[in-house]
């Protein structure tokens, strides 16, 4: 296999040519010509129809093949029986990168024609973008290379949508809200180029500051991962995953024919990543526009200000919502704003300069919270009142926009007629951050405030702990029970690989005759509990093979032998191994870990508190393997339950290191042995601070996963 | 105190008198005078001011008395030490409605003027609008009484706002979204009117569809909830109530004087009343909208068609979010639109057009859905592809509507650029429900079928059943106790209550020696719990002064004499009125449930279950007493661990219905004995289904509440 080109080719391209193009212009043909032609493309653009001719004043060459020149990226809009001849055509004509617009592969099933397309391009060099997709904007290259719309404004912000009707339409919607365009790309199929590798690009683009992704399911969530984790400081993601409910998921399937992984997991590999995820594609925009067009706050003391009182409670409570830190010292606002506030107004954050505030102590007040040190940030409101002529706040927001951007984040938020729309619409364009609802300013506000914690936390990032086990070990005990043919582990070899990974589980022995099982429970001390050793006999509880809180000698006989005979009365053929006994545990507060092997991001850490809470309250926090100690800290902190571990309702707190310990421990182990497909520890008994946790039952699953 | 005059007066007065009428259009005087005039109000128009003369070619009287015609409405916009007299002057002239503009009253503390105010003008048979407020606008009357926008479209939605910026504001963006206004009014200070009495008018007048509110704190919380509930079937209240969060709530506090309730109890408060409880202005006017100009929906089979899958994907996620209903019948879905869909198109809901869908296709496929009796609700998405013209989109959008509008909720939502965008624009002045977003659509649906729930609660409401206790009974221990000078009842007295209401105690006696405590101990049965009596003792465990598990009569001569011995050495002083001898109950699911006083609306009910779940997770459930049968099965199953009551992780289905039993006896209790301000009976474990509830601890605090 050659070395591949550099995406730059994709992006920015010296000749593109349009195999399918088209006089008739309701054609995808024509319409990705027209918009390459009148796009401003520099290059060299080659038209490529078997009918020949001219379109658009240039002419068209009968096959690839009778260009005379190198084609860096080639267009395929024709039907898809002949797509795979048409790469083939590609190949002979040193085609780096090419896109199939055309659809008809896997998303209905055609995976087979799909992946021998994909198998021949890259065995000779070529990448693929698609199919199923509309094509590519490049502002580096004035390149259209789309059937969406014609007028697309350059900017900072790169699109990739796995949807192609969606990411069209979103074309629009940018021009319409006045957002600037890096790059635009549908992803479709992803046969072969995958969002992570098109971040590869953006991440080394000058052009682009934030990047907008729409997700419908990830392929390879691992390379996904990495790819993220590598975007600098100053370089924003915003995700949306749709599919986030069931029905969505199964139509997000029959749609791109993504199979989407847990959306939980999506969620925590999202904080992961420190990328910020939308719901809506309205959210998406704001947020994209916000973290364009403003800088990151450098403190924590946003200030509202508003000319009407109810307007800034709402902002209040959505500050709250949104996670906006105000600033809440009113002695200090009365010293900045003692000036301007009017008889009746408010000093309190938010600041009410009240309806009788016209242009003058409107604009004053801005730029006080503007001038100091004190302020980090300002949220601006303005109520249309019906004293003042609202046209004056046109101006305002403008100077003030022109005099601060950059310097401080200033979003405005504004209630209105028409004439007001149509103010905040022309401003909007202008990429002046105003929006329609003061929910709307807030949720931007609040993705500023994310994404300065998440660059607080890249800069203090703390590494995983260097954690060493017997690998050999754990290989030999998996290797054996997978030579038995089984890939559930017996408990007392789960057991046995928790202690060689360092986490503690009650001390135990497994006996195969009586006076074996007295000896080991008199060394292990008093109480204990006394479980058959059976692959056969799955539900132990339910077979009677059990029996719990065994507190002497007698009751170990008495057990031992009431285990053996509902086994094997009940279970005749069970092969028996022996019985296990062990350490019966002191309670403490029941947690649940583990991890299991998530459809798109491969292996995962999982951590909740025990009994309802994982299942009912699903309060439960996912990572990707493998995690930092940043991230096992924030698994811990991120659940609702947290405060119980905290030591809430008079408790002692309890050992958070230890389960942090945990996680990282397990972490290790999935990304070492990549056999283990599923560990679950239900309950890993948490005591208080200092005394450690307790991996009381461990149940493990093997099933071998491909290394990514 | 005489009759107060019908509301008609206020809102379709005959004539009309404006006290402080200026010649100076910023003033708010000039104004309103303005707005009246050339909102062609029909009745008599007459400007007040000392000063005389003329003002837009209307006379002006120097005085009220000098009107030789009886007044409805007098409007006074005068500085706030001249209201009093002001107001006077209205008695001598008869008035019936005053509505004071002015503020700098008890917003800011001068509480003293305003009761004096209203005082005598309710003793004059006057009542009071405001004040602090921005007016009123009555379509009824084609009234423009406020000093905001002049040009109202007249309409369905009523707005009532305690804010008058937000008020004045929202009247400006109801004409630039299309929102036709039966009538808006603020309420300000409501030192008189309030929302609830405003309500009675609504109630009765045919234009009004929906009622808009923005409340920031309720005054008297049991009335608003008897006008809410005296609302028909086919009359819908939309109320943001901000001050929602700490802050909000204090600069609520701070705006208009209001000190809100609790948060939860106003939300439980929304359900109980069946009012929907929108979050932001935009959440807000998006469900007026659609409540205003759709009819309900008949039955739960939504369907969501779109040209654009990843449109459709998160649509679907929208919709359960929403709790929209999605139909998904498949072979159903196939046989309705067979026709119409194309090759790589999806039958599943949400049905899937692809982008090749043209006008013909849309319009036939939405017709389908329209005309069959099998889909009660359409959502109906539309992506620009840059294939086809997007104008057709419009034409399409306007016939179904008016084809099908009142018939079947249909609403629309399309993704596009700026042609897009003035098409939305255009059609939503129209009052077709077109929205930017398909979570705005989903969340205008979801609204319609909460309606319909709620109208299908309104039409089974199941009663109370007969609840009766002896009333004579539980006064005594109330009087003895406040006789005593004690607001909290012993835990025997608390006890006892319980038992004259019906709620199940564990059998218990008071010993006042050892003799009686061995005998009361072997009458109850072993187990039981020993703990002292005496109020000087709050903290009971700690002192010592409880021992729990007592199995035999050994231990409660042990138990009973450390009792003593702990309580009187750590509280020399206290009074010791002697031992309960306890029942110790079985291990349940333990739950708490109880009452308290709410600043807004006076006393309700809670339940939640126990631990951490109320404190920490917060999921809880608040009703106003008294609940109905209804009420009380939905505070059940409204909370988040409500599967735990229903026998999640295989355990037995838990008593419910005596859960409902419980907290229904509760509500009447707190409902006939207006002395006790809290009850909380924690826990109150809960057996499996017919083993019934056992209130295990039981507190009672007394606080004497006025009569509403």
């Amino acid at each position: 296999m050659r070395k591949f080109p550099d995406l730059r080719y994709l992006f920015e391209p010296r000749s593109v040519a349009v195999i399918g193009a088209s006089r008739n212009p309701e054609k995808i043909g024509y319409r990705i010509l027209s918009n390459i032609i009148h796009g401003g493309y520099g290059g060299e653009v080659y038209p490529v129809n078997v009918k020949g001719g001219e379109i658009l004043g240039k002419k068209v060459y009968r096959s690839i093949e009778e260009i005379d020149n190198e084609i860096d990226l080639s267009i395929i809009a024709i039907p898809a029986p002949y797509v795979y001849d048409a790469v083939k055509s590609c190949a002979s004509a040193n085609v780096k990168f090419i896109i199939i617009i055309t659809s008809g592969f896997s998303e209905i099933g055609n995976r087979k024609e799909e992946e021998k397309i994909v198998e021949f391009a890259r065995s000779h060099g070529m990448r693929i973008l698609g199919p199923n997709v509309f094509g590519l904007y490049s502002a580096n290259a004035s390149l259209n290379a789309s059937f969406g719309p014609s007028d697309i404004m350059p900017g900072k912000i790169a699109i990739i949508s796995q949807s192609g009707a969606l990411g069209g339409a979103m074309i629009g919607k940018s021009a319409a809200d006045g957002i600037g365009l890096s790059a635009i790309v549908s992803v479709g199929n992803k046969a072969d180029l995958d969002e992570a590798d098109l971040l590869e690009y953006f991440r080394k683009d000058k052009r682009t500051r934030v990047v907008l992704m729409y997700i419908e399911g990830v392929k390879n969530g691992e390379k996904l991962i990495k790819s993220l984790k590598a975007m600098p400081k100053d370089k924003h993601v915003v995700v949306i995953k749709s599919g986030r409910s069931k029905r969505g998921a199964l139509a997000a399937a029959s749609h791109t024919g993504s199979l989407a992984g847990s959306d939980e997991v999506f969620d925590g590999v999202a904080d992961q990543c420190r990328i910020l995820r939308a719901e809506s594609i309205e959210e998406a925009f704001n947020w994209c526009r916000v973290l364009a067009n403003s800088p990151i706050p450098k403190g924590d003391n946003s200030v509202i200000i508003t000319n009407g009182g109810g307007f800034g409670v709402m902002c209040a409570d959505a500050c709250e919502k949104y996670n906006v830190p105000l600033l809440g010292d009113t002695n200090l606002l009365k010293k900045i704003f003692k000036d301007v506030i009017p008889e009746f107004g408010s000093f309190k954050n938010p600041i009410d300069l009240t309806g009788q505030a016209g242009p003058k102590e409107y604009m004053l007040s801005l730029e006080k919270a503007l001038k100091t040190r004190d302020i980090d940030s300002v949220l601006a409101l303005y109520c249309e009142t019906g004293i003042f002529d609202s046209s004056f706040i046109r101006d305002v927001i403008v100077k003030i926009t022109e005099e601060y951007r950059g310097k401080k984040p200033i979003l405005f938020s504004t209630l209105g007629g028409e004439d007001m729309g149509k103010i905040v619409a022309d401003l909007r364009k202008k990429g002046i951050l105003i929006f329609d609802d003061v929910y709307d300013a807030a949720s931007g506000m609040g993705a500023l405030y994310r994404r300065k914690m998440y660059i607080e936390e890249m800069e203090h990032e703390e590494p995983a702990p260097p954690i060493e086990f017997d690998t050999e070990a754990i290989r030999e005990i998996i290797s054996s029970a997978l030579k038995e043919g089984r890939t559930l582990l017996l408990a007392n070899e789960a057991k046995k690989l928790m202690e060689l990974v360092g986490i503690p589980v009650p001390e135990w022995r497994v006996a195969r005759n009586l006076d074996e099982a007295i000896r080991f429970s008199e060394e292990i001390g008093y109480p204990v509990v006394l479980k058959v050793v059976s692959e056969d006999i799955v539900h132990k509880t339910d077979a009677g093979g059990v029996a719990l809180n065994i507190e002497d000698r007698e009751e170990v006989i008495d057990a031992y032998q009431a285990i053996m005979r509902n086994c094997k009365s009940r279970f005749p053929r069970a092969r028996i191994r022996g019985v296990e006994v062990c350490k019966m545990v002191p309670k403490g507060i029941e947690t649940i870990t583990g991890c299991t092997t998530d459809r798109s991001f491969g292996p995962v850490v999982m951590f909740g508190l025990g009994g309802i809470y994982v299942e009912i309250l699903k309060d439960v926090s996912f990572r990707a393997v493998p995690i930092t100690l940043t991230d096992a800290k924030k698994m811990v902190r991120s659940i609702k339950s947290y405060p119980l571990l905290l030591g809430a309702r008079g408790e002692k707190k309890r050992d958070i290191p230890a389960i942090i310990d945990t996680l990282l421990k397990l972490s290790k182990l999935m990304e070492t042995v990549r056999e283990i497909s599923d560990i679950e520890i239900n309950p890993l008994m948490v005591y208080e601070h200092g005394s450690g946790v307790m991996a009381v039952d461990v149940r493990v699953i093997l099933g071998r996963r491909e290394s990514p």
